[in-house]
């Protein structure tokens, strides 16, 4: 079945946001095993939406317009879609409660007679309760065709499909669709893949696709089957032997755990506390621990020593060390992970320093980053060469060290 | 003229990347005065992408087709525009040479047969050299249609766009276009338009757009005239009154300058050195200060104090005032900012204290943050109340920190 994405509004034209819901969605619906042949914006333009909504329909199964359904004149993709589909307007009397609901706990007095323009519905369509703002979500079916509207910030678009429009999706296919995710640090995309090019190729059910992000690839396996014990029975013996060839380098095989995340449950689990002595990533990367919910009880502070006198009164690097070997180098690295354990008395100490760019330094080329790890009396480092602009090598530094610290933790304290 | 973006490329339909070339184009293109009415996006399918050119030369007078230029067979943009245009194949001798040089200078020999085919071009395009990758941008012009042919990755696209299509593009319009940047932060969106309302409502030319970023509002000021002094002339004006309206509010009025930008730019102008104090924000501060290349100059250190013991311990809060006021509070907030500068000797600290969430603490709802600011033997305190999730709310924090930096060296230094 063919699914299409069709989002409105000027803001998009106008290059104000990029259309991430389409990212969004398109990945969806890859996930429950339908193809995706077209994206297409258009403004708030009845002309061009009324042509784009029909030729949309025409060529596909299922279309998803995203925006144009808020109060003001300017929104009316519901308007238009019901008029090419041929269903006529109605209000919902349950959506104008909700809405009225809607407004009442969020203690928004500025309830306009525009709002009830947003209970106002196609007669006949399932009306998704959007439990984040107040445009529902609608389900349109006429002659074989469907089209799914949702409202365009992420933040009601996404639980709205995740919650509502999945489920419905999932009824219009007879296989099961089931999807795994494997997530693998510490390898290129390019290495990854060739890694399991056999798999890939040989791959019709279930199906491997590869998604990179800075310093790490995503790989998802997908199938489908009859049922969904069947689709998983399917996943199981790949989800295996993924495993088995990427080994350590996979930290999580949940899809909403990030590397930060996966990092602070190891920590939490073995007791353990860890600080950051940080140059070149200047505070990026005990940002990333902070990210997670609850990290507190493993992170307690860390150190940003950008110049040498820093790394010196804060962390007590060696004057002869910095002069030695300079203040991107092994050695400094694994000075300052020290340093940052014996200032804290914590566990452990993840620390970065390198050369971040813009231009090569005199000594080195920009990219060269040394990371380390102290932990359980023992100080790992690892020399990296990163390409790409400063906020680009910065990034893979953070995720460098941050596998480092998992890997030292799983070394020293998992039992194999 | 109207503008259509076709982008290629099944990892879109896969949802792998969002189009940010779209975005970026857009942009572009707006401030260039070409209207854009569509977006599309097909994947590496010769049928669908031969319906998708033709739909759009049809509707547009200028296409810009991004991605599907690459050496595998995929990649076959250029191919099918070519024929869709009636353009017929030959390799570009000054081509070849520069792939050729490309190769040498990258230290790659991994040349293979398939790279050569970037060297075949319509006959009769105008051929952009691409000094970031191997792949050249075309330019097709036939029956007063053009085509414009970009590489995907955006490194390659970005610079090929505003140093060689943009010129090219300036050419076919009789008007020139001139539009200036004028970046305000901490003010919302809502209110800053509210704030220049009857300006919006009567401009025509010049015209003024309004771009939301976390914590910041951009306002773009573009202006169409016969010659570039004219243009510039009748922006002026607006930009004036912007000043006025905004005043120092106003942190730049330059295109490529970000808020860390301006900050470092003051710092070092004074010549004054800054720390940073972070609790809730947990590095995010001090990574911003160092996304500044040469911000070494101003930034030697910075202390992440995620707990109330390391706020006792590296920035000497006292303990009675965590007790009776507790770590959100702009009693911390100041004591964190004193302790940062008399930690450091440095001149200025800027420091961060608040609730993040997810949920709401005990005390107090998630979106309370103190950021407080020390110079010159004063501090001083904001308390702020943010919306969003946890990531949104740390970045505005980020944000309003080195806002309150930059206002307070200007209190203190700038001759008015």
């Amino acid at each position: 079945m063919v699914v299409e994405i069709l989002a409105v509004g000027t803001e998009l034209l106008l290059g104000n946001i990029a259309n991430t819901n389409a990212q969004y969605l398109s990945r969806r619906c890859a996930a429950l095993g339908f193809s995706v042949y077209h994206h297409t914006v258009v403004g708030d333009n009845e002309k061009r939406m009324t042509e784009a909504i029909k030729q949309a329909l025409g060529r596909s199964d299922i279309v998803i317009l995203t925006g144009g359904l808020g109060p003001t004149e300017d929104d009316m993709t519901k308007e238009v879609c019901a008029k090419v589909m041929g269903f006529s307007l109605e209000e919902d009397a349950r959506t104008r409660k909700r809405i009225s609901a809607y407004f009442k706990a969020s203690r928004r007095k500025d309830i306009t007679k525009n709002n009830w323009k947003q209970a106002v519905v196609p007669v006949g369509a399932k009306v998704l309760d959007n439990n984040n703002g107040t445009a529902p979500g609608l389900i349109l079916e006429r002659d074989g065709k469907t089209a799914i509207l949702l409202p365009g910030p992420p933040g009601e678009l996404e639980p709205l499909f995740s919650e509502q429009a999945e489920p419905y999706l999932r009824t219009l296919r007879p296989e099961t669709i089931y999807s795994k995710m494997v997530k693998v640090c510490g390898i290129g995309e390019s290495r990854a893949e060739t890694m399991i090019l056999d798999l890939i190729d040989s791959q019709t059910n279930p199906t491997i696709a590869t998604y990179a992000k800075t310093g790490e690839v995503h790989l998802r396996v997908t199938a489908m089957a009859s049922d969904e014990e069947q689709a998983k029975s399917l996943v199981k013996p790949v989800v295996k032997e993924l495993k088995k060839r990427f080994g350590v380098n996979i930290y999580s095989t949940r899809e909403e755990e990030e590397l930060e995340d996966a990092v602070v449950k190891l920590l939490k689990k073995y007791g353990l506390t860890v600080t950051t002595a940080e140059s070149m990533t200047g505070g990026m990367l005990a940002g990333r621990l902070v990210n997670v919910a609850g990290a507190s009880e493993c992170f307690r502070e860390g150190f940003v020593t950008y110049s040498n006198k820093a790394k010196r009164k804060l962390l007590d690097v060696s004057k002869s060390t910095l002069k030695k070997y300079g203040a991107v180098s092994s050695q400094t690295a694994r000075e300052m992970a020290k340093g940052g354990v014996f200032a804290t008395g914590a566990d452990a100490c993840i620390a970065v320093t390198g050369f971040a760019g813009p231009e090569d330094s005199k000594e080195e080329p920009k990219g060269l980053v040394y990371v380390s790890c102290y932990l359980g009396d023992e100080v790992f480092v690892e020399e990296c060469h990163f390409t790409g602009n400063r906020m680009k090598i910065r990034q893979q530094a953070v995720v460098r060290a941050l596998d480092l610290l998992r890997r030292c933790i799983l070394e020293q304290y998992h039992e194999k």
